[in-house]
């Protein structure tokens, strides 16, 4: 088993299968040694937003159900990695992440937030999955969803 | 005819003379084999932004509206690309969209006005314009636009 | 003294000790050419926000006021670019800034506000400062701070 599946194990990550895309674009593109993984919700393992991943941080929704929303959507994004490329020990580095929080304007904790799809990408990946990383709030998101991810990864050359 | 313009007459798509930057940053940047089209917003041919694509999307302006207004910042983005590389021709892949959406707090139907940049990049550029692509609702935009969008290609090698 | 730490000494900007990342993600990360910095708030030399760029642009805060923040966001990116090259010297491009403003819904000169990072980048850099941009007004932002600036760089091969 590959080392990087064989780690989802261990920490009990299960991959979803990739929502195929509703429009003219696609979940992922691989140009050159760069991986870049389109916008993902924080939609579970059923592909649907769990009614309490759905709302603004800040409003209706606590700081600590927005870093398991975060966490939803870097997994949406491993999952989209892992259908681009085969084998997720391919992955050289997660290099940036860029993590949007739908919250009130008043609502300032959002690294905190974010820190629930960082966290993953280092159990899962190490000092690999150390990544840079930009993190806003928005006035809101696809389908009201608390939390929306994306990513740049390199390529092992 | 190179075949994009071509294609572009084909779908009545007419470029507009790029607007000059008005402050210290440049429209594009060629890195490698990476163009990086800064965020445009949605003018029309005149460099004008209407009137009917100034405001928020789930305020004064319907969603219908706000796909408009994203096929007119695509259109400015794909006159940038032009300006910056001279034949579209030698474009590998519509790498990554970014949309930013100017909405009320409680409108989510985001991606459907999105698809007014990313229908634009795929009737131009078939499975070359297929990208990955990220879009948030934001708090305002540059001179109240309806919508932004930034991009990245990929140049042929 | 390599030639940017000279120009930043002629037109008196001091670089701050760049802040240690206080979650898991990293203030930079070099693939390939590229040097991607994490989105830098606008603290000051002290690694603190001051109070007068805390708030919203277009609420509490004026313009001229958030160009100040902006300057000081492009600041930091300069730091930590420092701190991942050591001398910056090595950047052949400021490829691109995003910038981030937490502003009112109603607030719509996001450009003017985000030329403060834009000028430093020119003053700093000269024509290889000249950078593609995006600009958006965020419902919030990290420490309630008034402006985020991410960066890419590319490095001299």
């Amino acid at each position: 088993m590959p080392a990087i599946e064989a780690r989802l194990k261990e920490i009990g990550v299960t991959l979803p299968t990739p929502v195929p895309p509703v429009a003219n674009y696609v979940p992922f593109v691989i140009s050159g040694h760069q991986l870049v993984v389109s916008g993902q919700i924080c939609a579970g393992l059923d592909g649907k937003v769990a009614e309490r991943h759905q709302g603004k941080i800040g409003g209706g929704l606590s700081p600590e159900v927005g870093k398991e929303a975060a966490r939803f959507a870097a997994i949406n994004v491993l999952a989209q990695a892992k259908a681009a490329i085969g084998d997720l020990d391919r992955i050289a580095r997660c290099v940036r992440l860029g993590g949007f929080i739908n919250c009130t304007p008043d609502f300032a904790t959002l690294p905190q937030v974010m820190n629930g799809a960082s966290d993953l990408m280092v159990e899962v990946f190490g000092d690999k999955g150390r990544h840079a990383r930009t993190t806003v709030g928005v006035a809101n998101l696809p389908l009201n969803c608390a939390v929306e991810v994306e990513a740049l990864f390199e390529l092992a050359r």
